[in-house]
């Protein structure tokens, strides 16, 4: 997939009885911020109980029978999209240990961005890792400190790891929801009659009627228990720095932040796309669904309606065909289709939400043209991506990215457009309703876009130091 | 699911050496039409080889292994659902038998409205049934057809057999395409390279890049060899009249018919809609995706901007969670979520395709109030169902449709519409480019809004025979 | 294996509330008849029930959750290990049919020697097969037949059909049980409380506690309703005819017939095969577990104790690794292994109960040489198997056959003996209780080791037809 | 199963190119000493593979492509049947794990005595332990030494740990084998062609044509690399006391230590069994298959044939029918059945190897009874079993053991005997060729006999700890 992609998405739920079906709910509705794997580890007041999956929260989590051996109270879930760590069992979360005080469950989203560093200490000194996962980094610390309580154990994790980190812990008779210091990745908190929730997007609230309280703010720790809520900020004060991309396009559009919907958010980008770039043409077209709001934004600039001249097959499978070289030969439309009479002989401006490595744009621009489309002009509701990224989202390689290696005119020509233009830094600023970009401490963490990294990513130079540590191939059945 | 149900999609190629994958990309294609089975049979000079599985295409016929085990230059494949038989893995098509001429398969998109009372008179006459589709009649009449030559014995079947079909038929040297004398069932005829191609939608041949030749037209029978394609008419030449429910939904926006893609089509049924029952109001809102075509045609017709004030969640698998009875009272959104922020306190033109038993909209408009929506104004892109089909729509029973059993102001009240408004009888033939139905021999099949049945159905007083009959219940592994 | 095979164990019962799973028990107690598939049909007063599974009865039966979709007070059931027709499963019994008069389900001991010659005309009339066993012939008859009466149609049937056959029907009020007219295979009835109960063998009663009755007669039909048993015999009277391979391995040793149980017939070949051919040794050994009861028969005669000199390990599974060529150099011993220090230096008198292809013989007499042992007398309690079955035991062709090509001195040399002996024919009968062998009408069905076929084979010369006409391969998930 | 359990097999070897497949055969001739899970962990000069799988080896390492996934020309082995530790897929053996100075790999047949303790230690120090199997202590204690070469941090573990032990242990350039130092399960050195071979028994040499060399001393370490075999003895020199059970039961009888196959200490079992306590009687019956050999011997010296009196079903698989209390009410046959015609009016002496619950005794004299055996006289080849063990055995509670609340004629009247009869102690060292046991250092290990442990099993007290720190229960797919 030409797309970048959100590690995961976290749950939890506290003191409800039906804890391990209400975060299949909410996992459910967060399943677009991942789709290999998912889990729940549910506590019952004796025992923890977990269920890990690969595959799709509602090919798994479905039935009574899986909910059965899920009982308790509290819960905490996890969907799974990873670039650290691979697609083995093993790496699917929850992670949970039998610590020396007990047992703890935890669900990650987002990337530290010094385990492996860590790591390697922490084997030094003798400790064993069961993952391949930064998620085991955070636990082996806490298992390692000298500290008596269990929050200060944390604490004294959180001070070691770096990165973007949203966090659901379950501990023996409480739930905790962490954010990292900048607030990179989401995470807020609801509540159903007098259950707590923590979830990454307003979405998954929705799905179970459950009603927004509040975000927890960036370095906030909020630990719930049967007294209530409490929040420790262990951190020195600074701004918030989201990712820019849940805005962008990670978040599902009916989801709420700051009281407006991504929707609105991604309309706006359309509407200021088309205020930079706008060119007359017979048709506004969207790349399905991915290109929708911001379409709809910029025809309601224009005054244009956005018509479908892109079908797309909903029934496509995790894999297909992996067609012989004849069939590939014949260009397998296996994911979208062009609406051929609706496109004869026109002009069209086609829109998408980003362009990443830029094989998607080659190939729709490529089904258009022999559809019989006159000419392409392809707008981008977002700035080039020329930078990867480090704390969460499934970048490619920076020389992957078709906006890393090529300018503006050379882009052109490799989709083939007639034209190509893409939305302005200071435009995506203002779509997000500032005046503009505050270079000194950026609004939202943008180094995909600006190369402006929040934090150091030390673990670029370990990755040798893991080949060879972690050496272990294995599958059970 | 509050939808009407295409039972079939159907495909056939003959004489490329790709012939199965060449298949299972063109039932990928044709998905929409059945997703609970799907099967392939091919020929390779000596053998029929089948591979028939529960699931979807793209989860079934993927990989070089399967593929393997389908060798041959010529196949024909078919995607289910069905209601004449139920979902064992018995009844997944095409249907294959070793006849005293050699072997014969045959994939069936339709339903035969007299399939009860014919197998009631084999079976009296010593022939065993190994389905409970009404697919294995057609084989059985051509088994016992008295006639030397293949194509008589199936001529003669066809003599004996009502109801709506089309059909893919694969023979030792030969492919062949049927529809029945109404073309209820569509069924085209496409061409890659040297090789033939059947298939139910064009869509299919725009996925394997096959040109598109002409219509199967109804009551034709065409025979593909080495030679060539021959064509043989048997029955009275009548005017078509196919099911308008293809036009309405089934039939995929980019497939096309009659130089018209089916997204344009829908389009117009949105423009008659506008121009019948046009009310001011804040947002014009599809209802996704089914509303999406109509709503573009409304909103071009009244100058006003599609908004995307519903969510659907593409991750819905099959089944999901049988949630105890207090989540089920929290009105769990497992399928669809509303905009907030931009519903509230908005008047919403709500749109969809058709309205069926009224669940959907109720649940929908209930969602809508729920966030905040000042008032819902629900118009249908078509008229209302009253009447059940029996030729391969799998409608409920008349008391389930919600327009069979209520008047306007009834219905407006049962869904919570503010106002309610259905597309005219007169207003759908427009659409479709004729000035009015013509009452004596209308231009398509209709029965469903207007209770004017092409074919009576003889099967409806052979029920508690096949419930007598078929009195086995089986399950292998 | 290079051992002969039973092709199936047959099992019934009515009126028992356990119907089904007593019928699981019945044919765990067979198992040993055919590991390859297992199937249950039962009625419950309105419907049929039918589940079928390839592999072991106590891998497949033993759930409630199983057991649950055989409801119904009647019930037979089938163990399969069979040549005709391949080991898909739409060929594994009972084999059930919806007739015109109610539905039947068949489950077969034996082999028909005339099914294709019958198959060819059926199908030339128009019937569909659904599998390639000869058994749905049986069902094909009966539909076919102009009788009105059920029974009159399945007698029709029987005068139609030859080869060896045990059968059990069950129709919606009845439990039927058949013989061949030689009785080649093996019925008997029994009963438990009010129940009667079908049975290959007696050790099926003896696992549930039921009571033996009585055999089948050769020929017989047996009807059990709820009136009770009801006997036909439709056939000329003849004599009846068993296969001898039932008391010379097939049967369980524990199996009773004419109050002797098969370990003590086996013993008494041992017995006969002392008398005829003993020689002094060291040891006497035999093939486990094949040959132990004739070499304690054996024993007993030359009074010196048995041992275990080979040892088998019961893990075997159906598979293995295909071991690499310099694996397969190693001459791996999966499934037997030699007691060393035991045979070291010994003469050794080696003891089996049949000798087939001879690939064991010779595998194992390699082992004890290599062992060390000092030389190896080989003696077969059988005679030498020189022809194949048609009957329902699966026979190698007749040139796999060691002993149909060799004389005595060429297969000593092959199986490299120092030594080796067969039993007689006239030991075979003296053995089984008779003076000698009656060569006007043989007292057992022999013909693998004389020639003297019972029933003329007809199916040999439809061979050809059956290949062309059962092209179909297929298989379902 | 009324048994002692043996609680795993191991294999290692080095320096092979086929060192998975022969790691499979060898696991597959140990198949007899677990049966619960089997794995394999390779080394191919760069990374470690593992596989590890529920159920037999046959039925999970037979194909090339689970091989495929074993690259590499040394391996580990397991085969599980264990106490310490449930059935989880994570507990399977081989245990892997990523330490400081690279991958260990450790197959472990035995029981600690002191895991839980140590156990307890570790987690206070923050490890986290990824099974609750004793063979994970025994990594932990390795990656926390703080000795530089492995060799010195294994044998740090070693002097930590007590118990019973034989390990073989996978580094990235050797092959380590481990005996405890009383020696109490057995491991044994071969050789095939260049390559060391390290096993539980010498049968898994003999399937592969390996020759043995030696068996690894009481407390030696050997350690195999490319420069050949070297041999550390960290432990002050004692005599060795191997477990009594090996001899009695748990090894095959083909398997030979100290130039004597197992099957002949077993029949000398049975010959001091006869001396005494021998009486007249019918006919002398082993209980199938474990009291085979002992009966041998015992008929042997009393000049009198062995009978088949009790047939073994061998196609009882892992689990059956639970049936339901009327057909329990049968007392159903599943797994014995007596040979009827035998055994009528007959004085039969009945001989196993072992009396543990005595429930086999108690089923199968009633059987003998039902069938109408005049009188059933039992004898048991080793001493009554009255205590429990802790290093390897899995025995149940002591309370379970028959002869430890039962003296010996109300174990007579218990199994209904007419008379019953245990080998005494001395006749048990008699029979392994001993003058008289040595009380000062018992030859073996025997307590389960004695009540003399040779280890004091620190285990006990920590049963509580365990049951809370080991609070998580997990199932993936």
């Amino acid at each position: 997939m030409d797309r970048l992609k959100e590690e995961c998405g976290v749950f939890g739920i506290f003191n409800n009885k039906d804890a391990a079906a209400l975060t299949a709910l909410g996992l459910h509705a967060l399943q677009h911020r991942g789709q290999e794997a998912c889990g729940i580890v549910t506590f019952d007041e004796k025992k923890f109980h977990a269920e890990r999956r690969l595959g799709l929260v509602g090919d798994n989590f479905t039935k009574g029978k899986i909910l059965d051996k899920l009982p308790g109270s509290s819960a905490i879930g996890h969907n799974r999209y990873s670039t650290a760590g691979n697609n083995l069992i093993r790496n699917v979360q929850p992670f949970y240990a039998d610590l020396h005080f007990g047992g703890i469950g935890i669900a990650h989203n987002g990337n530290l961005s010094n385990a492996l560093y860590l790591r390697k200490e922490l084997v030094k000194n003798g400790s064993i890792f069961q993952t391949t996962s930064d998620t085991e980094t955070i636990v082996q610390l806490i298992a390692k400190s000298k500290r008596s309580k269990i929050i200060d154990r944390i604490i004294d994790a959180l001070f070691k790891i770096q990165g973007g980190y949203a966090l659901t812990l379950l501990l023996n008779n409480k739930l905790i929801g962490i954010r990292d210091p900048f607030g990179i990745r989401p995470l807020i908190i609801g509540k159903i009659n007098k259950s707590y929730v923590l979830a990454s997007e307003s979405c998954a609230l929705d799905i179970i009627g459950a009603k927004f309280i509040r975000e927890i703010e960036n370095g906030e720790i909020v630990i719930i228990t049967e007294k209530g809520i409490e929040s420790i900020k262990p951190f020195p004060k600074i701004k918030e720095r989201p990712c820019i991309f849940e805005y962008i396009y990670f978040s599902r559009p009916d989801s709420i932040i700051k009281n407006t919907s991504f929707y609105e958010y991604r309309k706006k980008l359309g509407v200021e796309l088309a205020k930079e770039s706008h060119i007359e043409s017979d048709l506004i077209i969207p790349v399905p669904d991915s290109g929708v709001p911001a379409a709809i934004g910029y025809s309601e600039q224009v005054k244009k309606n956005v018509q479908l001249g892109i079908i797309r097959n909903h029934y496509v499978g995790r894999t297909f065909i992996e067609p012989t070289q004849q069939i590939r030969s014949l260009g397998v439309k296996l994911k979208h289709n062009v609406n051929k009479t609706l496109i004869k002989n026109k002009s069209i401006i086609l829109i998408d939400d980003s362009l990443v490595r830029g094989t998607t744009s080659v190939k729709i621009i490529k089904m258009l043209h022999e559809a019989g489309a006159k000419e392409v002009h392809l707008r981008i509701a977002s700035p080039p991506i020329k930078f990867p990224d480090y704390y969460g989202v499934d970048t490619p390689n920076k020389n992957e990215l078709l906006a890393s290696k090529n300018n503006l005119d050379q882009m052109k020509k490799i989709v083939n457009a007639k034209s190509l233009k893409f939305l302005s830094i200071q435009g995506l600023y203002k779509a997000m309703g500032y005046e503009s970009r505050n270079t000194s401490f950026p609004q939202f963490t943008d180094h995909c876009f600006t190369g402006d990294y929040p934090i150091k990513p030390l673990d670029a130079n370990e990755k040798n130091f893991v080949d060879n540590q972690i050496s272990f191939i294995t599958s059970k059945s």
